[in-house]
């Protein structure tokens, strides 16, 4: 028996601009998924609950393929990451519990968290002694494989390291002080793929224009890094905004991200807002000032978005107590 | 007695990044503003109707200050331009009779069309007959001298010569096909002074950022001429998008004006839509496919607001016949 908890992310700035080679800046935030490998000789099972969402929870049977109660389509992606986890390891005689508050599919880094946590947990069951390097490689190897190799590597390094990245070819780790932040959470899953690909080919027939925009992208990165760092939040807030119309530029808004966004920035005191992540769907984030935060989470609901308060920079992968049940 | 017609515009790309020397496209279309000059012994009276809004009409005697009928504010500051007209010329002993297609304060050209109008009906009562070149001097004076030193060319350039033009420093005529947009008005009024000072003091705050942003932008409006003149309009709409996002990142964009573009592109077969023009309120501008004008105008009424179906590249300033009253 064993457990471990790895954190879910936000990407802060520079997303898609990454390509052209300008570091993007993500952060691990406190909404953790859960793995907790119990001995269940004879069977492989996959075991979901609490996956913050419209979810109930779930069970499959990976030998039989057999299915226990209902699910969302979405939320049974996430088993095809432990899957691919057991498989690493030819894993046998088991039972994989999956408790995760990220809701899967919106871009805040559900799959890395469940790939990671399970990973950790695994093993940590089979004696292994994984180092969080380790836990890094593996995990993005095996997010790569699953994500028609593309994966870039920040979501497993959030997942695993916590804190702030830097991520462009590379992964660097960066000192930044935590923050509030309020995300909306759209409803609608998206498709990181179609997204890049969407981005690549208004750079083939653009590629003067779309340079330009990850040239401006680039540069927001690079202040945003300083800014936080000096905890210039109202600066910040004004470059989230500036960041968001580059990405609305690059055809990756859509008209409920734009929703959620308006809604957050029309509740008094925020500093700024903007799509998170891939765009085409999945979630915006929201910056906010002095006791504003409850006028956001609440901005955002009346939009029919789901609001999460989260906080940025904290913890990576730890093991966890394991239940009694 | 004599009366004349002049045209209003839409800013079709390159909006703000014109300071920045890059050249913006616009273009006349068929909303027009018609000035009558009638003689009135004793009385300098100007008479508003038809402003294509919630105007009702109203009239203004110049002399006593004295205001006829209810009128919206907006529309009273059209009055202003025609004043500004009359005490050019020491004008007496008339009244001059403004009725207008173009909604006040929307950003489609509405003063501009009224100053030139009125400018081109008084030079023919006087027997001045100022040419094409004097009334575009004249009226872009005027124009600057009542917009605080702003008011770019543009405006009054479009509604004196008509057709295409590309503003930057200079002004330079454009042949390019005519093409049907469909124009939706926020029921916002913008003050393209405070858009144009907002942009203003982000380029200072972050001139790097800012000026990637204006390379994108002037990268488009270039494209934009070629495509245009080639009808490529698929491709056009595309640049449409791409040039809104940015225009967005500049700070310029609205909840409304964004609701309104995401109605537009909702509707079935539109190729792009945009904010024209300052933002901050006012305008966007959508370009339809094949046959879903009617739909992007049914899909910009349900959002709540105004829609007009507009032609570009049309007639710039000319005499009409005089009315019978």
């Amino acid at each position: 028996m064993a457990a471990a908890s790895a954190p879910g992310k936000v990407i802060l700035f520079g997303e898609h601009a990454v390509v052209s080679g300008t570091p993007a800046l993500g952060s691990a935030v406190d909404l953790r998924a859960t793995a907790e490998i119990v001995e269940a000789p004879g069977s492989l099972l996959v075991e979901v609950s609490d996956l913050n969402l419209t979810v109930e929870g779930f069970s499959v049977d990976l030998l039989t393929g057999d299915i226990k109660s209902s699910f969302a389509a979405d939320a049974m992606r996430s088993t095809r990451y432990v899957s691919a986890v057991l498989r690493e390891f030819d894993a046998r005689d088991l039972k994989v519990k999956i408790s995760s508050q990220i809701p899967p599919g919106s871009g805040l880094g559900s799959s890395a968290a469940i790939t990671v946590s399970t990973l950790a947990a695994l093993s940590k069951h089979l004696g292994l002694d994984m180092s969080r390097e380790d836990l890094a490689k593996s995990s993005h190897r095996i997010e790569k494989e699953m994500q028609k190799g593309l994966g870039s590597p920040m979501d497993t390094a959030l997942s695993v390291f916590g804190g702030y990245q830097l991520v462009s070819r590379q992964v660097e780790s960066v000192t930044l002080p935590p923050i509030e932040l309020v995300v909306g959470y759209t409803r609608m899953p998206h498709d990181t793929w179609s997204e890049v690909q969407k981005v690549q080919s208004l750079r083939s027939a653009h590629p003067e224009v779309v340079d330009s925009i990850f040239r401006a992208i680039g540069a927001i990165s690079k202040k945003a890094v300083v800014l936080l760092g000096e905890e210039k939040l109202p600066e910040l807030g004004a470059l989230m905004n500036v960041n968001h119309g580059l990405l609305d530029a690059l055809g990756v808004n859509t008209r409920e991200l734009s929703e959620l966004i308006y809604a957050a920035r029309g509740a008094g005191g925020v500093l700024g807002a903007k799509l998170t992540g891939a765009g085409g769907g999945g979630c915006m984030v929201a910056l906010p000032g002095d006791r504003s935060i409850e006028a956001i989470v609440t901005a955002i609901r009346q939009a029919r978005g789901i609001a999460f308060k989260v906080r940025t920079g904290c913890e990576g992968v730890r093991l966890e107590p394991c239940s009694r049940s």
